[in-house]
Parts: structure tokens; sequence; C-alpha cells
């Protein structure tokens, strides 16, 4: 988790002041974060069927997100780290700056050499457009 | 390329009409898709850069791209199949349903047993919301 949180606030995938790509943190730029629980990206496929069962049980996935998104916060300005509602219906708003989609995953643990960590996407936004429009739970 | 293209009509991502998800295929719903080619899904990481050396090189990629929009608009209905433009710089403006985002990914080809052949995200999106706002070549 540490590793996760370090990572997205030091990989640079933002251009510098001369155009050049690859150059800039989030925290060089002082932009916010749009994190957004999302279970279904450790899917696999079950025939044509989306199947979840790597994913962490939701007994403990609340827990261990909301840590990540402290430590986020703790890591960087709390102000700049903006969730969603862990488990809700959402519509996400966002307008995909590129398009840029990285995948970032964590080392997997020692003791389970075969499993990922943590997996995360990250988009590019454009400043204004990365929004929750409703929340249902 | 036969395989995303019979996998991406024939994946049940959509809920029935007792809403009982996973049910329905996008040609049960006659939705449309919106496909955007995206290089940086294969990215790996370099210390803090993005780094896209696994890429198709885009003086293949560009027909490679084409040729599946070509296989999905055959296999559906050609109207149905919308795309961005090929290495364009974009703004994708896209409300994600859920939200959901899959990762689909072909079989590695038996000569290169390594390497995963192609890769997609499927975001599940509002009828209206999946645009491509601006578009700059």
């Amino acid at each position: 988790m540490e590793y996760m949180a370090r990572k997205l606030l030091s990989i640079k995938i933002f251009d510098d002041e001369h155009k050049k790509k690859w150059k800039k943190t989030l925290i060089d730029n002082d932009f916010e974060v749009l994190c957004v629980s999302q279970f279904t990206l450790y899917n696999t496929w079950k025939g044509n069927k989306p199947d979840f069962h790597l994913a962490m049980p939701s007994e403990h996935s609340k827990e261990f997100y909301e840590n990540f998104i402290e430590m986020l916060r703790s890591k960087y300005k709390p102000e700049k780290v903006k969730d969603g509602i862990f488990g809700a219906y959402m519509q996400v708003d966002l307008q995909n700056d590129g398009p840029v989609t990285l995948e970032l995953e964590s080392p997997a643990k020692t003791e389970k050499p075969s499993k990922k960590d943590q997996s995360a996407h990250v988009n590019k936004t454009t400043e204004e457009a990365g929004d929750i429009l409703e929340r249902q739970s």
C-alpha cells in the first residue's frame, strides 16, 4: 500500500514547461487526485462473464481503501486528495486527456508470489473534468 | 485480433431486464461501441517514467487497428462501431457507469509465449456520454 501511494505521487506523467512529455509529477503541478475504488479492475473472465474472485473481499477492502486514502493525504496535501464513496454505484465523469491510461501495480507480496497485491489505473484528466456526478449507495 | 473482436461483442457486461448483472451483451442491447486506440495501456515502468517499448511500433499499429475496427464492423452493424483518430491527441469524454472498467486480453501467440498479443480496456458508459471532444492530429 505504501508503494502504491508513493508511486502515485512520484510518477512523471505530465509535460514540463517545454512540452516535453513524462517530466512532471502531480505534486510538481500542485494538482488534485481523484481516487475511485474499483474492484472490477481485478477481473478475470469465466467464459463471457467477468469474474472477481481474485479481488479482496468487501469486508476487508473498505478499511484497506480508506487507509490508502489516508496515506495518500498524509504524503501530500489532504485537501488535494478527493475520493468517491466506497462500494457505491456511481457515475464517474472524466475527460481523458491524450487519452492516457496507465496501469500501476504493486509488487506481489513475498508470501503470495503469484498474485498482484494492488492494482490501479491512472487516467490523465483535464483539470476540471474528473468528477463524480451521482452518488447512490 | 479475431479473438478480441469476437470477445468484445460476446462479453456479458450489462444487466438484464430484471436488473441481474452480467447478463446481456452490447449486441443484445443494440448498443454502440466507441473504440479508442491507446498504446499507453501497454505500459511498463522505468523508475517513475512510463515505458512503451512493448507496444507495437506505430508503422504497424495503424493498419492493425484499422483492420480491427473493420473486423468489428463486419461482425456487428458497421454504423454502430465508432472510433477516434489513430495516433491523434484527443480529449475523450466518458461517463463511467458503475464505475466498471474491465481488462480484456487476447491469448499470447504461440511463437511469443511470454507476451500478450493485444490488450483492451472495456469501460461501461452511459448511452450519451462516451464521446471524443476534440481532435488534433
